[in-house]
């Protein structure tokens, strides 16, 4: 569908361009943004959007989740992580089915959708039921079954990536494929380097959890008797790589990460609700690491709102390092939207709104009492604006949300989901 | 109006009754909650709401707010604390007439009746505009004239303060009164004493600024030759206090507070942004000390939502701490309610859904994909919901918000701020 959004207030994240223009017009040819200019034509427009008022921005980017977990939101108060995965998470998962994973991977897919999110980087199981919903929904994702476990395992989970690889990569834009390692303390180090290999030949990114709680670090102390970094320098070397987390590393620790070519995924609401402490990303700023934002699973993360970790990144550095000058509000939306593309080998494609790109695009209502009056604009996104104000998604040209209301039956997802947790609880 | 809310998921905050009761009944009379149970009769009743699949609440208490400083919304990014009052937020101030103080409290108790709070503690200058905007929109207030200066100029404001006690002191049941001394570091120690003595004669609780940041402590000790907490200790004895922030104490100040009669004004998210660290709630609560939310004035507290507030104070703790057992959900509740109704020496009014107690009611919907599914409801509303969630809010027995719509023209507010705004700055 051609579509023509109309005088809008554009935040384009175009580093060409200025960070807020006015009253700007954006077509949209099929799945990409053809042309952003002032009083363009509505020639052979389908569609109208009339964004007067409205600030128009590239979708989010949500760099570390695992999407089928929506059902265990809130199910971790009061437990510690080694508790809740083994009381709680494990005995659930292991009764999932194929088409529990597709209702639940839906749930959380029209959560992004209304909340402004429209790419989101996954890592879990039982692949492609995710894949099969982000298709049904419109979701651009990249995603990879999780890589972990013992070694005969290991071997077949390898098998069934390279198996979706086959089916998926490049057949739909709206799916890639990264390599999802689960982390260096869950796998061999002969494992690792397995799957360091097969991501250098498909020429892939790698996504893993790394340095997310103490215990992990002085596990992989342990098995590998040298520190997490020392062990990336070693194996992992020039590959591409998104880390999630990253919360216990020494200023020393980033230093050395600077050098690499690794991505942070900083998921500050799922580090702090687990206890595991928070990222030192301003450091990581500093050395020049390309810092993109996630929420991690519902779980630990509570919800996909990817405007919260937005305002928890900017407050928390500024708050803990007692400089409130630290993380300008600019630089957040910059980690939500651009550096999300740069980590998933995606800028060429989203991240901002510029001709040529895939029309992955939100527009927020300002017309309440929390962001009013607008004193600075780019401020009052990351401060007050929620996934609530969101009020039109598109992702690859198609209109998913409009006035709020998704194209989807959401009450009938709902109790889906609400059955199967009811069914796997104990 | 009698009022009747049917079949709801009650959280009454009432510490005699269950966490959670389902399927039942409220019934307002006037200003009052006059009966709670099953399948209440609706005789007499001139207005039904279905709260059907829905959460009912007390109305939030928000225990520290510069209530017409709405205005000032995202004017800090980027500055230090110092320099955004004196380059920015005092020559504006400056500036303020009658009529704009008004406006900008109409905003901020739109904002209030929007995300839920229905009780609000200020501390700002022309209290007589915020006092008539709080009855224009049948906001629940306790306020004060600020005290602070040099000793004539306080004699004024002490004076001032005296009018509109006289004035309103007892004569409506929405407004009531404390002595907001603004901190001991913004005046004589010989006029704190005066203030205390007037706060011990009128029996009002002190509102006061403590411990916001290490500079004022080093001021404070400095002016005082002793630190904060022995002040406390030495000049304000048993007097009833709420200190807001409470950010720079020692354990051992912690301790020493404890044994005072003084309830805390956490503010996180104005910590967080002005630089200013984070107070260690955890360690208020184990000494036995009320601790309560505010959001500061939006200048450096963003917004009004304190759902907000109550997800960083939840996971704040978490993290600093490492340890995610610390705060839970419940807990959390208790301070935007019961607590804060405690620090305003109103907890036999209200803060909790009783028989007797003023009708301050929230309702909640959570048909949506950022709740679903309901695994724990307490921490659901933690985490999850926001103000945006608010459906009806009920102060007093007035129903001033239902279906997320609100009574009062916003639109007019919202452009009357921006015209303050714009005349103001420069």
């Amino acid at each position: 569908m051609n579509i023509l959004i109309k005088n809008a207030t554009l935040i384009s994240m175009n580093e060409k361009k200025d960070k807020i223009e006015k009253n700007i017009d954006i077509k949209i040819e099929d799945d990409k943004i053809i042309n952003i200019g002032k009083n363009l034509s509505d020639k052979n427009v389908e569609k109208i959007i009339d964004a007067t008022e409205k600030v128009v921005m590239p979708g989010l980017i949500n760099t570390h989740a695992h999407i089928p977990m929506s059902i265990f939101r809130e199910t971790v108060d009061g437990y510690k992580l080694q508790d809740w995965l083994s009381q709680k998470i494990w005995p659930m998962e292991d009764k999932l089915t194929s088409d529990d994973i597709y209702y639940a991977s839906l749930l959380s897919f029209i959560e992004m959708i209304k909340t402004g999110t429209t790419t989101i980087n996954d890592m879990y199981f039982m692949t492609e039921d995710i894949i099969k919903a982000a298709i049904k929904t419109n979701i651009r994702l990249q995603t990879s079954r999780t890589l972990m476990g013992d070694i005969d395992e290991n071997n077949k989970r390898l098998e069934e990536l390279e198996n979706l690889l086959n089916k998926y990569n490049g057949k739909n834009d709206l799916i890639t494929f990264n390599i999802g390692i689960h982390g260096l303390y869950t796998s061999t180090k002969e494992y690792i380097q397995k799957c360091i290999t097969f991501a250098h030949e498909k020429n892939l990114p790698i996504h893993m959890h790394f340095c997310e709680n103490e215990k992990e670090v002085n596990d992989i102390k342990k098995d590998y008797n040298i520190s997490p970094i020392e062990e990336l320098e070693q194996d992992f070397k020039d590959e591409k790589m998104i880390l999630a987390h990253c919360v216990k590393l020494s200023e020393r620790d980033i230093n050395k990460l600077g050098r690499l070519n690794a991505s942070v995924a900083h998921c500050p609401v799922s580090n702090l609700k687990l206890g595991c402490g928070i990222a030192n990303v301003s450091e990581m700023i500093k050395r020049g690491i390309n810092v993109t934002l996630g929420t991690d699973g519902q779980g630990s993360g509570c919800n996909l709102d990817l405007f919260e970790t937005m305002k928890y990144t900017a407050l928390l550095q500024k708050g803990i390092n007692e400089e409130p000058t630290l993380i300008p509000a600019y630089e957040v939306l910059k980690m939500a939207t651009i550096n999300g593309a740069k980590a998933l080998n995606l800028e060429d494609k989203i991240g901002s709104i510029e001709e040529g790109k895939y029309a992955d695009i939100i527009i927020i209502e300002l017309n309440n009492a929390v962001t009013n009056p607008i004193n600075d604009l780019i401020s009052d996104i990351v401060y007050n604006v929620k996934g609530s104000n969101v009020d039109t998604t598109i992702i690859n040209g198609k209109i998913l949300m409009e006035n709020k209301i998704v194209k989807h039956d959401e009450k009938n997802i709902f109790e889906k989901c609400s059955q199967i947790i009811e069914r796997i609880k104990y």
